[in-house]
């Protein structure tokens, strides 16, 4: 299970202020912590920033610097996907394109220029999807135009979107049959997707993004945009892996434990 | 989802004393703060009492006078079930039932008696389940012949039986889907689980069981035997009874948020 983390992104304040003062230090450091915490790519995201591009610029080159992990450049356009993407050293990941028209025609020429992995938003112009149908369907679309960009199933991760359990708690198994039902029709190609979604508007967030998290493990999804940082939902994280079968004769959780990395 | 609060139990040395002291304070206390936890049956257990018989009439008379909730008799031995069940004020419930001949027939006449709710192990005299196929078999086979004994299916507990993750690390998702499959083919009936099989030989047990139930609420696992003091364990099961759809409107899980219940 692949784990993106996603601090390094300018709607956090502290992240805003660093991009604005060129703090590298601090960039560096959040950067390094991740990696050291689980993070196998560190999210890049400037969307807020005053000049997103100068900014997805400075960042990558500032991550690169630190880190030796690939970067999944985030943002909605299509210029600061390619100007982050031209600098980044190793194959990188983009977030997102979609199967909405405006976003497909004009996030896919960046994805044939650069050969990103690619994550495709589960969603069209209808809007968010409404039914684990929706999501296969649309899914279904998105594999299937960009393996005909030549886009390789493996380098394609699908988001099958949260929505927030506060506003239908039917929401949450909703999400786990379209991620075990997405699996089971692709499984050459991947699931992914941010938590934090699921917990808008409750109380509690970090417990049931957490909670939501090892639902989403045992339902087949196999990336997660989170927070390494947060040691309880690491300590699930390597608990639910093995709970999983992925993590064979439970060296990597042994190993964890040793380090004192988990809670008890 | 059912809690059934498991710590009253002789196979703990706090419990095994007060049993030979006659501690009637201290098994109240711990019936007490399993209730106030969250427990809705409480679990008797002193099959490792010496004479297991006399220790369970005076345990279900001593936590009848603390606590108003139904009992679950917990013990492989008929005479004790009775006994258990003969001095309980409320539908009782047994621990357990299952395929194996001897088991089946020596328990099926105090069910018949008492109808108590009812724990049904799947398994038979070839021991421990080895595919969900088997479950399914052997839990429909347990389902028809206790209907056949009048057992409606409301009162049936379907017992998948949990297996150590550390001897093969794909029985947690076999165990998962046995869950899934048991509750789509018998809808009627519920699922109940305990919890610690799965991390025998592991450390931090506590973290991979109370993983492990996350995973079994979103496959549909409707009654555990777990402990409810472990606040970490609780604070995980509310938060999966909202991402399951299982509490409407969110109003628990607030509740119990603001009474200060629920880690961060």
């Amino acid at each position: 299970v692949l784990i993106v983390g996603e601090l390094i992104n300018s709607t956090r304040k502290s992240i805003a202020d660093a991009i604005t003062k060129k703090d590298a230090l601090y960039i560096q450091e959040i950067a390094r912590r991740q990696v050291e915490s689980g993070a196998q790519i560190i999210d890049v995201n400037a969307a807020t920033s005053e000049c997103e591009v100068e900014s997805i610029k400075w960042l990558v080159d500032t991550i690169q610097q630190a880190v030796e992990v690939p970067l999944c450049i985030d943002s909605p356009s299509a210029e600061a996907l390619a100007a982050g993407l031209a600098r980044c050293r190793r194959t990188a990941m983009v977030n997102s394109i979609s199967a909405e028209q405006k976003r497909w025609s004009e996030i896919l020429p960046v994805v044939k220029q650069y050969h990103p992995r690619v994550v495709a938003l589960c969603m069209d112009d209808g809007g968010l999807p409404k039914t684990s149908a929706d999501r296969l369907r649309i899914g279904g679309t998105l594999i299937e135009e960009l393996a005909a960009a030549g886009v390789p199933a493996d380098d394609i991760f699908l988001d099958p979107l949260v929505k927030p359990a506060g506003v239908n708690t039917g929401f949450g198994l909703e999400f786990l049959e379209s991620t075990y039902i997405l699996k089971k029709e692709y499984p050459q190609a991947h699931c992914i997707c941010g938590l934090s979604n699921v917990s808008f508007g409750l109380p509690n967030r970090q417990l049931l993004n957490r909670t939501f998290m090892v639902m989403a493990m045992a339902a087949g999804m196999d990336a997660f945009i989170l927070n390494p940082l947060d040691n309880k939902t690491m300590s699930l994280f390597h608990a639910a892996k093995l709970l999983t079968g992925q993590d064979e004769y439970c060296l990597d959780y042994i190993n964890v434990v040793r380090s004192g990395g988990l809670e008890a």
